[in-house]
């Protein structure tokens, strides 16, 4: 069997070994090759890689550096039977073609929505407190007080909505539960009452919800009916002065329609962790936000050190299942073509 | 009655008014004007301000741009009865040599605990994940997600030393307790079995909590006991790889010990909101601590918007109260030459 793997380089983490990185490839190269299968472990993500997946029977990409499987590359990837996403979220895989072809789609359920919860509570802290200004002042030599001030709130009495109440959403709402907000929620499946308290949340329309949050932070999968779904009119029907975080996918915000709400003041902020494309082009345009109104990282929420390893175990998991031709654990299918 | 308030310049704000900088002095120039009374407002330490106090009868300073009150300036300061730190935290006066000149000191008790534990936890986050690189390298155009992941970390089920569990260390370990951490604390005062449920924390003697701590945070106010307390010695008594946030006051850290222990690697990161002395020289080594080590910020966890409206309020009320020869609210009272 021939497994092919895709992620990012080792390249700038010096000594240090990064489990999932191409090179080191979660651990499993001892695990294939000692069962006398082939493991392809590459950062390539063009034609090189198309050549590699003509006779592969298993992908596995992750969505910190995805492999955008559309129904031309699964077409002609005659031998995949299974892909595996390392981490959470599929969406870089389509869906219906995988299907189609046969090809089951699974991903780590579970594996890093702590890593996410606790990134969107840091980059709702970073906005609402001025903290990449503050930070550079501190690195540049200057004391400016009142400019660091002047922009800085409280999270404290402000509303916080949080659009999708799945795994993530919800270790969000118990993270900033002890920060005295006024929490929202929209979600397509509505929480029993109990665990709305529990969660300490309230339930509202997407509308509602946008119309009355301070802070919005992102907490659903990209699909058909979030792509852009906050797009010109939904950003400017935001508060003036409320800030955005999106860890979710970067293609659930409208490019332009961000930096034009960003860039006219009428949002204060936003802070994403998700772009799309992944890797984002040196030039994409959120890179460049007014500096005080953003506080971007790359694609790293759901990649620390304890993500990548709960990662790790959940793929060798499904590997191990594959190969003895037993059923895949249940949880981790997003697409079966049996179904 | 002569009142003299210092703070910093509204220099850097463009257009939006800080209430606490000297411009807008609190808005204290009318309510003293219209009673007759005179305002300087300034931000002048030295020579500048030495001439001011010496008819004044009231001095109002902030931990953000202090005014260092040794024995000397007390002195001179002849006519001086009232030093109102603007904020919390008035190590910057010589209680017993005020004591002594019959100067009261007092400062807006709780004003800014809720601001400071939100830092705490930021800085925290922003430590243990490794968010300054994560942002750096958005900024920078770059896209090497092994670089940013090798040295980033859950918060989940770290260890987290609290030192000093007064109203900030409290609200702090409050935020903390969503995160599914162990929480330890040290402080003069053990809280009762009931106070120490409802916050998460367990009871460690000081070594114990350095010795076991994940990350450390300071949360003790500056005092004889506190004075370069995590010196050499108890640096590197911390666990390797650990992190520091010190939000409580720059000389509890030993300056130059921390730059050792940052550089060489034993500690995996400092962020500091407090520095000595402020405010800080371009050249302190705090401000040039390794790149992706530290998390640091100008003082300004306590000067968001709402502290400075709350710090207004009761500064406001102390002065009414001073002017009206009426007692002072007995919990803003940090020196009592009465007493």
């Amino acid at each position: 069997m021939k497994v092919v793997y895709v992620s990012y380089p080792q390249s700038g983490s010096g000594d240090v070994d990064v489990p999932a990185s191409a090179e080191n490839a979660l651990g499993l190269r001892s695990f294939l090759e000692s069962g006398g299968h082939e493991l392809v472990a590459t950062s390539e993500t063009g034609e090189a890689l198309d050549r590699e997946l003509a006779d592969a029977e298993v992908l596995i990409t992750t969505p910190f550096w995805p492999v955008y499987l559309d129904e031309d590359r699964i077409k002609r990837a005659a031998n995949l039977s299974l892909v595996i996403t390392a981490g959470i979220g599929s969406d870089h895989t389509d869906p219906e073609t995988a299907k189609q072809h046969g090809v089951t789609v699974a991903e780590v359920t579970g594996s890093n929505v702590v890593s996410v919860a606790e990134h969107n509570v840091l980059q709702i802290l970073a906005l609402v407190r001025n903290f990449v200004p503050a930070h550079m002042e501190a690195r540049e030599g200057g004391w400016d007080v009142a400019k660091i001030a002047a922009p800085s709130h409280d999270l404290e009495g402000k509303t916080v909505g949080i659009v999708g109440l799945g795994a993530i959403g919800a270790r969000t709402a118990l993270r900033l539960k002890g920060f005295d907000v006024r929490m929202l929620y929209y979600a397509n499946h509505r929480r029993s009452a109990g665990e709305e308290a529990s969660l300490g949340v309230k339930y509202a329309r997407l509308d509602t919800l946008v119309a009355e949050s301070d802070v919005i932070c992102l907490a659903l999968p990209l699909m058909d009916g979030s792509q852009a779904l906050f797009g010109p009119e939904r950003l400017q029907a935001m508060k003036p002065g409320a800030w955005l975080v999106n860890t979710a996918r970067g293609a659930i915000v409208d490019r332009d329609a961000l930096v034009e709400a960003v860039g006219s003041g009428h949002l204060a902020g936003y802070a994403g962790d998700t772009w799309y494309p992944q890797p984002a082009p040196a030039d994409h345009p959120w890179r460049s936000l007014p500096q005080g109104s953003e506080a971007m990282t790359i694609h790293c929420s759901g990649m620390t050190r304890e993500a990548q390893d709960r990662i790790a175990e959940g793929v060798h998991e499904m590997l191990a299942a594959h190969l003895d031709g037993r059923a895949m654990p249940e949880d981790f299918i997003v697409v079966d073509p049996a179904a």
